[in-house]
């Protein structure tokens, strides 16, 4: 025993571990989107984690954080950041190799991004994303193209048509109503935005009081609010409740208003075409948190109740979104370079799959080959390699316990069997196979090798060449 | 044109971008590794790129960068840093969740980690690592798997049997020599390792300046060396000089080194019952850089010369390596934690794989279908439909250019072919195809769409119906 202080282990708050099935699961859900995003016709990048941090801005809604939410490190010559989305590099790299890229340029890329929010339930500060973007067109064919790809992409993960909805807006729609209501003021114009972010989690009558004077929260935090007059503050609510498209026309006269519709007109001329028709709407309340957007914005939202490990239900955002950023490569560069995009959560998405099981994995448990005799590795080296030649996942016991602690191994591991041959077997050319879905009871009780022997319960001892074959059989 | 001050495209030194079928490739090697490691029994586990800095420590070779090579964040309570390796996190995730986990633990994790390294040509702060490990045995079987789980991995992968070998040593062989040279100062010892790692690039006699007064480098940067006697450093060239298992017995009696040479020989029992028995084989100059290694230790090394994109042979590190690490989850608790693992150096492999050419990436690139007339934006989306309902990677162009403009895009794509339609076609329900693969010549001069109509290399007008096996002819 040490005398010396232990660390305590733990992660960094805001941070989480995952393992098994729900890997297996989510490395799927990743083939699937990318295969999906390269049928059609995106090609793959993939960019480093850190960026200078100038380069990438600051962009997120977390303007009290440090950093306004982006976790930054002094470097030699420049403070260098860890990317918090996957669309700020992609303008970085666009602007960089500008001359070899094709026009547009279509690129899907998957990775984690980093957020250093507060934590808080649900609230990590990483999160992985898989991201699909159109630079270097104005064309509302690559928006309608963006939609349909996400709509699609949610079904081939296993959502169903019914079960979830891409909501489209336009940020011209509240700039055109911003202008019409001389609101000019930038910061003011910022703050009304993520207060109509805010609609999902507090209600227009929240949303209300972040376009007044503020509004606290639960454990009495204010956030100050755009300090709207309260007939500033009713047109932008009557436009919230707006819920069909056609009743957009009557609202406002203002140009980027009507450029807005127009936009959206010609988006859904084109999304109409698809088999996705139904699962892209209008919405007034899309306007996403992000500062970059400049046009059309879109999120998938799931329709379907998710409750967490203890059964409630939880507070579910989007599964993903995107929208036209036509100025964030400007920063860059002198020439226009409109672009449009698509971001896949794919935590959530995971999350939200995993509920409905719909993509199962296979079996991925290894068959555990008992070791009774240390002089039997070779025979029990040749058993493994006759299950590995036939991609059963399978392994040798590696640790030092007796049979005992090999079946409780075999048990935590959710083995579908395990492999047990002595010299009697051995000489006979024979092996001992027992069925662990099957005899999962009944090990608990066994404490000999005579005690398996006698347990009848899916036990099976047959002639080494029928091993592959009975294996499979249990799967 | 903005007069506003223009941001510099460019990355943070030490990172980069990779794009196009180098990632296909990337994703294909990840694929196959983790599947191999299924095979052997291992579960997936993903932990967060950052850990608290205390929990992971500081066991790389960079003492003199910031933080020891280690990206440090000052967090709200701690300091928190990204992780180095996938291994320190693992030994905090063992200790954290102990009691839930099987005995051994078999876990594999693949993911970015980073260090602040002095940048180089080929040497970058953020790669990414798939490693297993075995954690909660002494047991040599267990050292012995990972050996030949690397050795088949790598040939999964596509290397040749007779193009790499899994070097092996053990810790215990030198640490058992310093013993008997009298040599106790920890940091002596570990400039001793570090000096013997360094032996593939600086030949023994940088080794040897290094185990004596220092060494200065071409840039002039020196660096001290471990002071040690000429007899002492006699003894440890001596024994760097061992090419044959068998010869080791004689340098000395030392029983840590012993020990060292008794594990061995357990491991070499089991590795030369696998087909990969060929390739596990003893060298005394495998150290491996990093401290916290105890017992065992390997890495892969390539047998075939490896060119950079200018055709110069490049200094090639090994692809892989691992080893014993009995003491690292200790420091969090008053158990016994023996534990054993190894990595597999991602971005190398994939490097060296790339010149190879094994591993053909299938033909990721998109059919393009022109628009020829936005009024067919329908009957272009039924095509589009067809061609992705057979799998068949495909698009619409999404820009705004004329024909010209379009046929570049899908030049510069490697698109395998175009489809163009004009109102003529649609009405007799037919598509002209263009095979761009045999008309890549042909289409740099044509410019109009009456040009490419009398070129009649690889263009055929077919009826709609037959235009999925007409395309699928093309892969």
């Amino acid at each position: 025993m040490s005398i010396e202080k232990k660390l305590k282990p733990e992660l960094a708050s805001g941070f989480k571990d995952r393992i098994g099935n729900e890997l297996i699961l989510k490395d799927r859900l990743i083939e699937i989107i990318k295969q999906n995003f390269q049928l059609y016709g995106f090609e793959p990048l993939e960019t480093p984690g850190f960026e200078i941090s100038e380069n990438i801005g600051k962009f997120l809604p977390d303007e009290d954080r440090p950093m306004s939410g982006v976790f930054g490190f002094k470097d030699e010559n420049d403070w260098i950041s860890l990317r918090y989305d996957l669309t700020a590099p992609l303008a970085r790299y666009v602007s960089e190799n500008f001359d070899s890229l094709s026009k547009p340029f279509k690129r899907y890329q998957s990775g984690p991004v980093w957020r250093n929010e507060k934590p808080g339930p649900g609230r990590y500060r990483e999160f992985t994303q898989v991201d699909a973007d159109i630079v270097g067109t104005q064309n509302p064919a690559a928006d309608a193209d963006l939609c349909i790809l996400l709509a699609d992409t949610l079904n081939k993960c296993g959502l169903n048509k019914e079960e979830y909805l891409i909501k489209i807006s336009n940020r011209k729609l509240i700039q055109g109503l911003l202008e019409e209501l001389k609101i000019t003021n930038e910061t003011v114009k910022l703050t009304v935005i993520r207060a109509i972010d805010k609609l999902d989690r507090f209600g227009a009558d929240g949303v209300k009081l972040l376009l007044g004077n503020g509004r606290k929260d639960k454990s009495g935090d204010f956030t100050k609010g755009a300090e709207l007059t309260e007939n500033q503050s009713e047109k932008i609510i009557r436009f919230l409740k707006i819920d069909n498209f056609s009743q957009l026309n009557s609202l406002s006269t203002n140009p980027t208003y009507k450029d807005g519709i127009k936009e959206l007109n010609e988006i859904f001329e084109l999304t109409i075409l698809s088999e996705f028709k139904n699962q892209i709407k209008f919405s007034p309340t899309v306007v996403r948190g992000i500062e970059y957007y400049t046009g059309v914005i879109f999120e998938a939202n799931l329709l379907y109740k998710v409750k967490n490990k203890k059964g409630q239900e939880v507070e579910f955002g989007s599964v993903g979104g995107g929208g036209r950023y036509d100025n964030l490569i400007e920063r860059f560069t002198e020439s226009k370079y409109p672009a449009t995009g698509v971001s896949i959560g794919l935590d959530r998405l995971l999350f939200a799959v995993m509920q409905k099981k719909v993509i199962k994995s296979k079996d991925n448990n290894p068959v555990i080959i008992c070791v009774l005799d240390k002089k039997l590795m070779p025979q029990y080296n040749k058993i493994l390699n006759l299950l590995r030649l036939s991609k059963i996942n399978s392994e040798i016991y590696s640790g030092e316990g007796n049979l005992k602690a090999q079946m409780k191994y075999a048990d935590k591991r959710n083995s579908p069997a395990v492999i047990m041959c002595g010299e009697n077997e051995i000489n006979e050319g024979a092996v001992t196979i027992k069925n662990l879905k099957l005899g999962k009871e009944d090990s608990k009780k066994a404490k000999t090798r005579e005690d398996w022997k006698s347990s009848k319960v899916a036990q099976v001892t047959i002639n080494i060449e029928n091993l592959i074959d009975e294996i499979k059989k249990l799967f």
